[in-house]
């Protein structure tokens, strides 16, 4: 054991400080295969420890095979043990922190300092008291009941939708519900028709999973449904309440043309309803799926209400879809977690939810004129708006204007995170003057600043004439 | 309007209730496309109701393109809305309630009823009072720092490894490590190498992946790695700490031919350390991974320490995998939701895990010494074990006899819950004899009164002899 001394302070046992070092020389050939190790007397007067210490060492090494022992003779190394060291990877890690931006006006950002803490704390701390053991254990893939039967009453009070809690499947947020389903909706058929322009992480979600995708135009009212070619489609993937980016509401004539569709060639839709909570002109829009509960998947998210990383969703879900589901969940990542879903459920019962919401649109309301405002304030009337209505955030039109990848970057550079629509966009190529603005989480002095810099930085880059 | 009487004590407004009514009635044709609709003024006054009111509703149907609107004459219901009925599938919704046994030797299961609550509960209210506003929004896909952190030093401590935190990842249990890693590994080797018998579960979990298995026998020292043919395996699926359902420990000259193979055919090795930290008879058993930290993904789970429904889990990725599995994790559920996260980095920093880990190892000695006692007193001596020495299982061989399906079903009917090992065989054949019994949760009572319905019923059902 030359060179090798204990370390009589460490919270290592000497035991395992022993076994560790025989079992490293093993390994990198130190100690050669069928080398009689001294006997566990020796070593412990060597070491000044006691002999059980070295015996301990001794019997973990037995056990895993690094030494044989045979009664009355020395133990030896067993045959066959050393490796060649590995050589160890440069580090790609980077703890990676977030740049920040002077303005920053990315979409899908709730306002988390308006988040109401203490009332989400109540009810973790309520869910904590009266969480029973057996929701320790698994509890199936489906989700919580109480939470379902909450959800179910939410939807009823929101949507005047009647849902039986046994259709909806809880979630670990909306991207986990998209992935799983394109693995469901996907086996036989690749084809998957998405809205174009869309969302580029749900686009990005559904090409892992090896769709095919069938980008077919949105407009100002959401899917073009004529243009849909639906045969041979697996689904298809739309917005229909707030068309993500375009902000259209897909007119009624439209949502019976698509389920007509998906009834004649027998696939699914996936409608996905991030953010219709935030309607500002009145009442929150009929999901599509009132409209056929057995054609259409809806794909529902706290992340906008409450706060992206709770990663609870829920899904409704179409009967004989329900078995395969159970299925696939429990293989992906068995269920959530219940303190979550507890929390979820106090915070709907209690009706903090309803009145979060409430005081959330009050908020965001304010916060959408006083960007359409600005806007107009600095760049005149020429500049118009999209999807206005609802959700948090906007399309801007700027007639003339040019917004590629290189904008972003320069503006990226210049402190201003800010998106072209054309980044949004699959094949279609008629959105080039437009930009994508999310407002939810910028304070009124923020967003008059924002749009401020965006002038400034449009006028510099050429895209906007300076008077 | 006919036949449609407003409920006014309804939770759901009277715009709301008329907007509904409508719709319904353009929905499914007792509204003609093309018809007229009465004006707000005459409508509010046939039904008691405000002009404001019906105007609200009217709007809805306009934003939604169910009617338009003209100026001067009658909204109209919009063409091409009409859609028939959809018949809604019979439920297959069973809010199953598990079965319940006289007793049940089901493995995986910690007792929940030893669950230190309290202090659990402690860590989660640190956490709510610790957490920062900036954890309520997307972190990134890798999982909190200072959780990764703990478990670092707490990998330190129990297992002498030293881990870098940017070499670990945060889960939703070992599952989804699994699902997860076969989608990353199986890419283009579709070939993954499991021991033969194995846990079906994770069987599943990777045929559900598309994985083709090529299962390689396991005796009571773990995989025979002798019989592996890795080429073109994508990966190699094994437990050499606490082999499932053996029980064996993988030797050192296995684990080092293990290595050799991975090296030579470039495949890697999924180590899944489910439950060493319950060893019995001395330290925990040193992972393979720190044989070789390029070739190895150890893949660990806090369900069998704490409680299985917490799903959290960790792997330790090699470092050109990294960046694959974040984009991956992005797109399956983005990442674990943080207050879970915070309250086990607190439970790990305050040394309540170690101090719950030492508490249940008695516990689980005690229960383990209980079962195998009952069993030598029931069964006789010809009655063996494998795979005693670690875990919350073991693995009793009866010989002569022959247990399978049939007897698996026979048993749940007379309330006995039982697995025998040959249901966990891929291919081998020579495992009839043997029975797999959880003991972890259940009392010393429990476990004597389980044995003595085992042997009644293995008499009745004519394995076992009578005297």
């Amino acid at each position: 054991m030359a060179g090798f001394t204990l370390e009589r302070r460490s919270e290592t046992p000497l035991a395992r400080q022993i076994y560790m070092h025989i079992r490293k020389e093993i390994l990198n050939g130190g100690l050669k295969e069928d080398s009689a190790l001294v006997s566990t007397r020796a070593l412990a007067g060597q070491m000044g420890v006691s002999r059980n210490t070295v015996s301990e060492a001794y019997d973990m090494l037995i056990a895993e095979g690094y030494i044989l022992s045979s009664k009355g003779a020395a133990s030896r190394v067993a045959k066959g043990v050393q490796i060649e060291g590995a050589a160890k990877a440069e580090s790609q890690q980077s703890e990676n922190k977030p740049k920040s931006y002077t303005a920053d006006f990315k979409t899908g950002q709730p306002d988390l300092g308006a988040f109401p803490h203490k009332q989400w704390l109540n009810s973790v701390a309520n869910a904590m008291k009266t969480l029973p053991t057996t929701e320790l254990s698994y509890t199936g893939p489906q989700g919580m009941l109480s939470l379902r039967q909450e959800i179910s009453a939410w939807m009823y009070r929101s949507h005047m939708l009647s849902i039986d809690p046994g259709d909806i499947f809880i979630t670990a947020g909306a991207t986990q519900a998209l992935y799983l389903l394109a693995e469901l909706l996907l086996a036989e058929q690749k084809k998957i028709i998405m809205e174009d322009p869309c969302h580029m992480g749900m686009l990005r979600v559904l090409q892992t999973k090896g769709a095919l995708i069938e980008p077919v135009p949105a407009d100002e009212h959401g899917i073009r449904t004529d243009r849909i070619c639906g045969e041979g489609a697996g689904a298809v993937y739309v917005t229909p309440s707030h068309q993500f980016p375009l902000g259209g509401i897909l007119p009624a004539e439209r949502r019976a043309s698509l389920i007509r569709q998906a009834r004649q060639h027998g696939f699914y839709i996936i409608e996905d309803d991030y953010d219709s909570e935030y309607r500002y002109g009145g009442m929150s829009i009929s999901p599509l799926y009132a409209m056929d509960p057995e054609k259409v998947i809806y794909v529902g998210t706290f992340s906008k209400i409450l706060f992206p990383a709770l990663r609870i969703g829920y899904i409704l879900l179409p009967r004989p879809l329900q078995q395969q589901w159970r299925r696939l969940r429990t293989c992906a990542d068995v269920q959530n977690p219940p303190l979550g879903q507890a929390a979820l459920a106090d915070f709907l019962h209690t009706r903090k939810m309803d009145r979060h919401i409430y005081n959330m649109k009050k908020l965001y309301a304010q916060r959408r004129s006083c960007l359409l405002e600005t806007l107009k304030n600095t760049f005149g009337q020429s500049c118009t708006f999209f999807g206005d209505s609802a959700g948090l955030h906007i399309v801007a039109q700027f007639p003339g204007a040019c917004f590629d990848e290189a904008f972003r970057k320069s503006a990226a550079a210049a402190g201003l995170k800010i998106m072209p629509l054309s980044l949004h966009c699959i094949r279609e190529c008629s959105h080039a003057d437009k930009l994508l603005l999310g407002y939810g989480h910028l304070e009124p002095g923020k967003i008059r600043s924002g749009v401020k810099l965006l002038h400034r930085h449009m006028v510099s880059a050429g895209v906007w004439p300076e008077k």
